[in-house]
């Protein structure tokens, strides 16, 4: 009875979550620019009503009950685990905290937006010091609430566990570790392999946004993209949206660099795939979302790294580059594929290759713990950042505050704990690959005849169909038959980049 | 205190309505099919919503203790009237007779999109008497909760007020008889001198639509729409949406006919800046939305109507048609003036010139006056189609349901007491124009010059920033100098078709 008074409550809040995820949508894709304040306005009052009902006083009574009540099956209440999650969140901070996060956060995004191109350090860092305080203050905040039942062994941990249940500094840091160790290393040999090779061609010509458009579209649609549920898009920073049974995603095209594009598609496809083959019964409670940021992560990285960038992948796609965007000899097969799997140290996270991304997120990774920990200031930012820049990727970043620490919209936007789940994401997806392998031996001569159905199978089954019904740990072992063990992104790259 | 409560409460209505605008934008611009069955869930969320906060049992004692409240300020007073009128109109209905309306109206007009095609009457029937027999139950209950109050006479006094506020047919029945006594005669007039001109030229070749979306949004700029607070896109059927802020609108292109799409736009338009130029500080107020339909149509088809297919608009215009859509023949202003002008009996209420238009009208509101009166019968549709059509138009139009009293969605959809706005709309805007020629005597030579920021001053000052604040009856007195007066609308067919 209680139950399902709290089903119906979260049904309630799903509904206004389609509404903000659509309404989001349409202010990045569509909305003339006038348009924002009044969007704003709408989108803030929703935010509203939905912690309004999760504040209501009358909930904590129902939990209660729903807890008594004997004749749940196993995905209520595994679903009213993730209700009751969900409530103790929204309560563990208080509502002036929220706002003065949320207003900081807008002060120091918005200021980002010019003081990132003038390379304007010094105006950033009091405003970024503020974000960082706030952040503190939320997670000693998260920490007293839900620290004890959690397990969060300290602050840090409380953040991670907003972006990604169930992560904590325990599991990470001696993760992170282990790449810190071996990475260095492995792209030293691989840089010194590449050079033996000759550089591979880029396109001669620049090619029409229309062909890139339908050759994305095909694509999209050998991965399985339903686009009578779904919508492809252009825009400047490309993302992900939408709702479970209307799927949207977005692309930046370039007249002049066609193969990073495709890509990005390939990788918007995996998080797409991943919400829209979430639990269809449970699509409006919280057992049916997808889990944290971690395993999202490892959905799109397993399309555009395990699957996307493969050899046997690679080969089966060359004619279809080829028939939408021409002959040109950067199209062929060899060509393609050393394109795809090129390694170089660069400044930029978001354009780095596979090797060298975790010492992006590692370098971000420590300074944000050391800050929330007391144990750095944000001052200290620039010269800890030189320090592992050159240490990890050989490179020098003096005086470049727009391609260092300013670089990521993430700090600004007081998203702190949420980079470790991009690395965590490609190390799961490297874990998951493997399982498949060992599921379904003959994935690569699958793929090498875009027979992908087994592999999309193996994923519904063990990643989209499961939903929020096991914590992380469950659904990795369940999966792979281990918890999360970086071994499988290591010889990952060994087996990439290194054998044969 | 209890006021500013008020404005609050309304201010959440608001943007909810606001979602609500944009998802019903969305799902009929851009949304994939398989994504309606989340969508509509959304939406009916988002209305229960609505009606919970509204039927909220505060609400009464704070309406009751606003209206002692005595440092209102006028536009206060007019706000604290239209939104008790707003909540008294929820409260005048039962729970359940909503419902039942609702999916009366869905499955009706479901099945009215495949009876249609196939002229099914039969099947038809008895959906539509549902309808009917269900806004018949409304009418009752809204003519007991508030017929006192607002000066019902009856039942079908009722639905008109809900889209007309201030509407009765004793203001309507005295208008409509006298276009029904003189429109026949007029009509006859204007086809007997049309038939000693040439026949109009239609253009010769089919005209790409990039260009005529290049000349609609020409068009549209040069009459005041602001392409950063707005969109057009492009739907089957043609509507216009969004918020004030963020106006959006609709149109469908046809490369054989590019005739009737322009003035689509041009119609849309109006509606647009009615509600772009509504009075800003009051956005999210009951008394800074736009007045009824018959005001809203009244826009669009001054836009339309007035100034669209008036000669001097026609003159000024023509050679930007032939800009972007190239030189024929039949782009000359003359012939576009021709074709504007154009007027042929037809069985189609929305191909209508203006001298027909009005008879459609008056067909279905003395049908749905009589029905919900008890003063008729559906069953009685078919035969009292054939005779009005007959007696108004001259036409046959026997056993061609499709084309007949199946051809609109209006009653399918349940909008019983709707159709008159048309042609209210209609008569306003002539009676409007005939106030701004008395206020802005060069107005011609100004069109002329398409220097039309007067004419949007002075909507704007008369119709525009009143929002709400006036009642029908007082704006149009306000603006014009008197009450509703259908010579006006006479006079300028006369002027327009029959004289010079």
């Amino acid at each position: 009875m209680s139950y399902s008074t709290l089903e119906k409550t979260f049904h309630r809040l799903a509904q206004l979550g389609h509404a903000e995820a659509m309404l989001s949508w349409d202010q990045h894709v569509m909305m003339p620019p006038k348009g924002n304040a009044a969007r704003s306005k709408a989108m803030a009052e929703l935010t509203v009503l939905r912690t309004e009902i999760l504040q209501d006083e009358r909930l904590s009574d129902r939990f209660d009950e729903a807890e008594q009540e004997s004749n749940l099956t196993d995905w209520q209440q595994a679903n009213l685990r993730e209700m009751k999650r969900s409530w103790q969140q929204t309560r563990a901070i208080p509502k002036d905290l929220v706002e003065a996060q949320s207003l900081a956060s807008s002060e120091c995004e918005h200021a980002w937006r010019t003081l990132r191109p003038n390379n304007d350090w010094a105006g950033f860092e009091p405003l970024l010091q503020q974000v960082f305080d706030l952040a503190g203050e939320a997670a000693a905040a998260y920490q007293d609430a839900l620290g004890a039942d959690r397990g969060y062994a300290n602050a840090y941990d409380a953040l991670m566990d907003q972006f990604d249940p169930g992560t904590t500094m325990s599991r990470v840091d001696p993760v992170f570790d282990r790449l810190k160790a071996e990475l260095p290393g492995t792209l030293q040999q691989i840089l010194e392999r590449q050079s033996l090779r000759p550089t591979p061609n880029k396109p001669e010509r620049p090619i029409a946004i229309t062909q890139q458009d339908a050759l994305a579209r095909a694509l999209m649609s050998t991965l399985g993209f339903d686009f009578d549920a779904g919508r492809l898009d252009q825009t400047v920073h490309p993302f992900s949206g939408g709702v479970p049974a209307d799927s949207r995603i977005t692309t930046r095209y370039d007249e002049h660099n066609v193969i990073e594009g495709l890509m990005g598609v390939i990788h918007e496809t995996g998080h797409s795939r991943y919400e829209t083959g979430l639990p269809k019964a449970w699509t409006s409670q919280p057992v049916g979302q997808a889990m944290g940021m971690g395993v999202h992560e490892s959905q799109s990285l397993f399309f555009e790294m395990q699957l996307g960038r493969s050899r046997p992948f690679i080969d089966a796609i060359a004619p279809m580059v080829r028939q939408h965007l021409g002959d040109d000899p950067a199209f062929s097969a060899d060509n393609l594929h050393a394109l795809y799997t090129r390694v170089e140290p660069g400044l930029i996270r978001v354009n780095a290759d596979e090797v060298t991304y975790p010492s992006h997120v590692i370098l971000r990774y420590e300074l944000e713990r050391d800050i929330i920990l007391g144990n750095a200031s944000v001052k200290d930012i620039p010269e800890r950042w030189n320090k592992a820049m050159s240490d990890l990727l050989g490179l020098d970043t003096r005086g470049d505050y727009r391609n260092g620490p300013m670089q990521d919209i993430h700090w600004p936007m007081g998203a702190i704990g949420y980079f470790p789940s991009y690395t965590l994401g490609a190390l799961n997806a490297a874990q998951l690959h493997a399982a498949l392998l060992r599921d379904v031996p003959d994935v690569a001569e699958r793929i090498a005849r875009l027979d992908l159905a087994p592999i999309f199978d193996w994923l519904s089954r063990n990643i989209w169909q499961q939903g929020r019904f096991n914590n992380y740990d469950d659904l990795m072992t369940q999966a792979t038959g281990e918890v999360l063990n970086p071994d499988y992104f290591l010889d990952h790259l060994q087996s990439r980049y290194l054998s044969a």
